[in-house]
């Protein structure tokens, strides 16, 4: 407990503990007693036994009937002396890899959030269902049958925070030890795998993922990184064969999915299959605020029979407040017409995007793609120099990129770039390469 | 996108598509063209060229210039039609097992939450820091050194929605292999030292500890499980030295330090050993309404060493509205005050419990310990007999409770239970047993 001032019982307390630690009062010794002490102190009898009680609790005395208190033998450790020099991490947000305030109706949430608070609060004193509140599954049960043709029981659906709580889960309950997937990696996802001992078979085509043997292919059919391409009927076909006849599943990180600017979006492979031998993945970290951590897996059956057993050893992460109030925006349709929004701002952003960056390329010094989906276009510029320039233009202005492996090719966020600043900021990066 | 009524150019894709996927359009044959098939639908040849796009992003058929639209080789695989029966988890909530509403006054942490929305929503658009935001990071610094004297940097701390996440980081930053611990295991944590494929070396005592080899040992030694009893002072040296010899760690689990009944709270093993040997695990859990979920780790400089070079292969998992809240709660005093608050509302209750227990052990059937800390108690029952027909009480009211192995124990929580309604429920539970 915190105490503001020090009381008389613990300072006698210390000053006991201090004399033992340096040998004051040796080891098998007798300490004064209680009546004693107190009337030599001039403190209450009541104050030395709270002293010795404590000391006692803690192990440093002990009590003998009619033979008083007794010293125990305890040696003070040694303390490490040695401080490590702390090497902090500096770490920055960059403001291109944000979302710019007008993506999301923080209003509308913070309501939503108030009326958990005011009409369920009685919810938030009972503990958590390791699964995820049945609630916010149902909700999302309804939502990704709507939606991605997604056909399960709300038993099968187990909510995280993030897709790296999800795969914790999932590798521990599946004894597994191989997974591919498509060039270039999900790290956060492959830091997963590899923390579980997993081989990991990255491949460039599903075709030679359909030659090789593994236990999970790792894949976002609808929005395939960076391009966010998707994957073909046939390929789809492919891999679900291949699945079939191996015995793997498929985990379908289905991230984004909703964001196709010139194409309707593209069923889930989940839906091809019926759910036997894939594994949905689905979050909202994209298209609510940061702030809300929420994604979930589908379990197919047999490994739902087996989390079944153990279910109970899980703790479940995200936080009740954030489950109730997400199921209740769900609910009561504010999710969905805020995803149709949002839907419509990022095109527009996007199009402002794809007009600046064809303004900027008048000298043709690089292509651009990956404009289909998502909020982060592919560059690649002609040469290593102009790709060099580029660089140190973001560096400039602290944005984030990411270049990918042996080529002159870089990804770039624009979410959190304000649509009044696009063109200008654009026209500043691409300046001079 | 949500489509509330299906658009035409839709309807034409999904028809296309079955016949293509019935072979009714066979491979290789060509499409009619955009203009005839407008035409004979009498539907306008944009709406053609739409669902012929859909076909094409998804792989259907290609576009083959001068020649028209091809049908691709797409077999429709076999949707598995076997659905698994599916038994649901019974997930029930116990009354005992919850908190009672004068617990938490969610009102305060209502109106912080509102603050955050009002005045720093801004940060709600930003993507989390791995390790947790700073503001709550440095408000846990401060705390602990305070309440346990855990003395570190605030880029030490990293924090993580319970346990579990916390203790899969730690794993997969640090290549180890077996561990520790005091019986019972505290099966949540140890799960995941399973998940990890380490070997478990559960023991009785520390001395037993003190003479085995281990990578960690995982323990409470300011409440030990069940009982709420402390490590002694010569058990804390002994276990501190046997880390420091065998360059072991030992997890220092510091749940609940805050809730002694009738002795002043023990200092950390962390403010023993300067944090070279020790990581401190903290926790929210019990302290906050369940609706949050934030516990936080403090790595010794070698592990800081490691988790810096890989932190950005981390996903933070707390919403930073839970972070920004709690910070703010922490900043302002309201959590101190309200932890001060809950002490003497935890130690009424307590004393409740206490009186009705000792007034239903007339007859002297059982003994309980375990109340000098927690919300539960241990009731050891002298026969069989009196501890089943305690169980059947328990089951008929739908209580929680644990049996303690081979023995006629049990662990009974009762922090969901109104002071009101102690003494009457104990009664009856402990009626004629």
């Amino acid at each position: 407990m915190a105490k503001i001032s020090i009381p008389l019982y613990h300072r006698l307390y210390e000053d006991v503990k201090e004399k033992i630690l340096h040998n004051e009062y040796k080891k098998n010794s007798r300490l004064e007693s209680v009546r004693s002490l107190a009337k030599r102190l001039d403190i209450s009898t009541t104050t030395v036994e709270k002293a010795y009680n404590q000391l006692m609790v803690e192990g440093f005395i002990k009590s003998i009937p009619r033979s008083g208190y007794i010293v125990m033998d305890v040696h003070s450790v040694e303390k490490s002396q040695v401080r490590s020099y702390l090497d902090p991490i500096d770490f920055k947000q960059s403001e291109n890899n944000k979302l710019t305030t007008d993506l999301f109706d923080i209003k509308s949430y913070k309501s939503t959030v108030n009326k958990v608070f005011n009409y369920q609060s009685d919810k938030l004193y009972t503990s958590l269902d390791p699964r995820g509140e049945e609630e916010l599954r149902e909700e999302i049960r309804k939502y990704i049958l709507k939606e991605r043709d997604v056909k399960c029981d709300v038993n099968q659906i187990i909510i995280g925070p993030g897709i790296q709580a999800l795969l914790n889960i999932l590798l521990s309950i599946s004894n597994k030890k191989s997974v591919t997937f498509l060039q270039p990696e999900f790290t956060k996802a492959m830091h997963i795998f590899r923390s579980f001992n997993y081989t990991l078979k990255p491949r460039k085509t599903t075709t030679e993922i359909a030659r090789l043997k593994a236990d999970f292919l790792y894949i976002s059919p609808s929005n395939i990184y960076p391009t966010g391409e998707i994957l073909k009927a046939q390929e789809r076909n492919k891999i679900i064969k291949w699945a079939q006849e191996n015995n793997s599943y498929i985990i379908e990180d289905d991230y984004n999915f909703f964001i196709r600017y010139n194409s309707y979006t593209v069923p889930s492979i989940h839906s091809y299959d019926g759910g036997k031998n894939v594994i949905y993945i689905g979050s909202f970290s994209k298209t609510i605020i940061p702030s809300v951590r929420v994604s979930y897996i589908v379990l197919p059956i047999p490994l739902y029979n087996i989390y079944k057993e153990c279910y109970s050893n899980f703790s479940q992460g995200v936080s009740k407040l954030d489950q109730l109030s997400l199921g209740l925006f769900m609910k009561e349709g504010l999710y969905q017409r805020h995803v149709k929004k949002l839907y419509n701002m990022y095109k527009e952003k996007n199009s402002i995007m794809i007009n600046a960056l064809n303004r900027s390329n008048k000298k043709k010094k690089f292509k651009f793609r990956g404009t289909d989906s998502n909020l982060h276009v592919v560059l690649d510029f002609k040469n290593k120099l102009s790709l060099n320039s580029f660089i140190r233009n973001c560096n400039r202005y602290y944005l984030d990129y990411e270049i990918i492996d042996n080529s002159n090719s870089v990804i770039f966020p624009y979410s959190g770039i304000e649509n009044s600043d696009v063109s200008r900021l654009i026209k500043n990066l691409l300046y001079n390469i």
